[in-house]
């Protein structure tokens, strides 16, 4: 099968609309923008070895390489319509290209997204995506909104995929990796058997599976002030917020979502401040607002949890962390994920 | 320099417009699109040691990145207006990224595009480009519009973006590479020595620094039936026309343009009727629009040649090619490039 076929059989399933005229089988897709809308695009390069390890399967593979995307749109409030995809493979492996596409298209149903472009190439499992999404013009959410007074929110539970990717990498120094050892049954290395198995699943899930939240971003429109999907860590990415906004904020680590288990550890603080790839939304809004925030979590089957307050600019600092609302502030926190360390 | 200095030192000197609301520096960009245009969208992988060398200039490199995604949209007759670009890159290399964004700048600058979204990776030297055009709502130049009748035209000369990579590769056997030796004046290898130093500087630079018809595309909206641009080979390109335009094709060598000394070469068929990389325009247009075609090319300060015929659909073949309009059918002719081969 050369790269033509290849295209033709995997990628083409999408039949034009009144706004897609033409997908994939031209230089270019084709699209007439319908009145009333911004749209929003952004992309992604995820490498094998270090965004995922490359012995992943293949249909882990194509969820997470789509859901990072998706994620960056739910946190503009947008609802995803189009992607393109790029893949660098080392060969034309049919087994695995089917698992891979068929996964690919399943998470792309799911979210009514068309695929409309793409291009492979031959190297070493390299995917790049570029996303489209949509929102009534004017009303995206953005990352310069957070007001002083507003709530810190975060959705779902913090720290499960940083968590995970601990699990599997204590896995890695004496087997195949923590997927096998859970599906055959096999005994967990020593230095993480004071967790539950529930646990371990749970993060081990979150981590290949990260859920993005576009039902809750798309609801927030026009309710949150400003929001961010938690990618490269909860501190870090807050920090976005706060230097985009010219704010400051207190955080409070008690108050932040995650599994009891998971604070058994010594990196427990640093999974849910500095772990990134949970792929949760953080967003500020006013305390006015904060029945009507639960309110649409609940519609979208959500937690969400409010973890801090925006204050004025501090000149001496970003964020403060404390143990609690009356607790001591915390020292030496790690903020995150740096993709050239 | 963390990930985060490196976005903001190198992507963010665009300013929001009436379309482009937002660029870099959220989780997307944010584009309200103007009414009475169609959008065109595409994207392209480029990895090291196979579309191009490890070793070529940042200066170059970052060219021919954007010029071949420049030339998907000179090929829809688009204008190209976004790009966004993600990058896996070894290391933080300052001195070699300034040389690369300072030529990606002037590329951009010279065709008015702006940057509105990228990723940076650690990885081998993987670029992706998407990139967005614009035609007048409906008229954009697509594959599938060929008819029977039309004349086949291509731009510029043919076959010089092969035969600069098979300098190339000569020269590699034995040296650091063509460009090292001509700055440095040293002395071709002997397999080259046939052909003038001219004709080989010409090709390189055609290897190099392809020039997307981006003028020529967009004048010839509501002239040409289909428009390709030639990247895995004339016959490739001119075969996806027909396939999908569901005709036939006479294709003529001694029609086809190219430059005199490179028929000194047994490759020179193979060159111009298989070469990739040229990134010259083939399109079809019927007889009645050859003045007018002349003209525009004239206005564009391009070449254009006749160089076949569209026929009916031939169950037997796609194109048949000739010596010239009076010779024998050849035979035995690889078409083009395969990129998983």
């Amino acid at each position: 099968m050369d790269e033509f076929s290849f295209i033709k059989n995997y990628l083409s399933n999408y039949k034009p609309d009144g706004e897609l005229l033409c997908g994939i089988g031209d230089d270019a897709a084709i699209l007439r923008p319908q009145n009333g809308f911004d749209w929003h695009i952004s992309t992604d390069m995820l490498v094998a070895g270090r965004h995922f390890f490359v012995d992943v399967s293949p249909e882990d593979l194509a969820y997470k390489v789509l859901a990072v995307n998706i994620s960056d749109m739910a946190a503009m409030g947008a609802i995803p319509k189009y992607v393109l995809l790029s893949a660098a493979l080392p060969q034309l492996n049919l087994q695995w290209l089917d698992k891979f596409f068929q996964s690919l298209s399943e998470i792309l149903l799911q979210y009514s997204i068309k695929l409309i472009g793409g291009d492979t190439v031959k190297g070493n499992y390299i995917f790049n995506i570029t996303i489209i999404g949509q929102t009534p013009s004017g009303q995206a959410l953005k990352r310069n909104g957070a007001q002083v007074g507003d709530d810190i929110w975060v959705s779902g539970k913090i720290g499960l995929a940083a968590a995970g990717l601990y699990f599997e990498e204590q896995c890695r120094k004496y087997n195949n990796g923590l997927k096998y050892i859970l599906d055959n049954k096999l005994s967990l290395p020593e230095s993480i058997s004071i967790f539950s198995q529930d646990t371990i699943s749970m993060c081990l899930d979150k981590l290949l599976r990260p859920q993005p939240r576009v039902k809750l971003g798309n609801s927030l429109l026009n309710i949150a002030h400003s929001a961010l999907d938690i990618s490269d860590g909860l501190l870090q990415d807050l920090g976005h917020i706060l230097e985009s906004s010219n704010v400051s904020a207190l955080v409070y680590l008690n108050q932040i979502p995650s599994l009891c288990d998971l604070s058994l550890s010594n990196n427990y603080q640093q999974w849910i401040l500095s772990g990134g790839d949970d792929y949760e939304l953080i967003f500020t809004a006013t305390p006015e607002n904060e029945e009507q925030i639960k309110n649409i979590a609940q519609l979208a089957n959500i937690e969400v949890a409010k973890i801090g307050k925006i204050i004025d600019k501090d000149d001496n600092f970003l964020y403060k962390v404390f143990d609690d609302e009356n607790g001591n502030e915390m020292k030496e926190i790690n903020s995150g994920f740096n993709h050239f360390l």
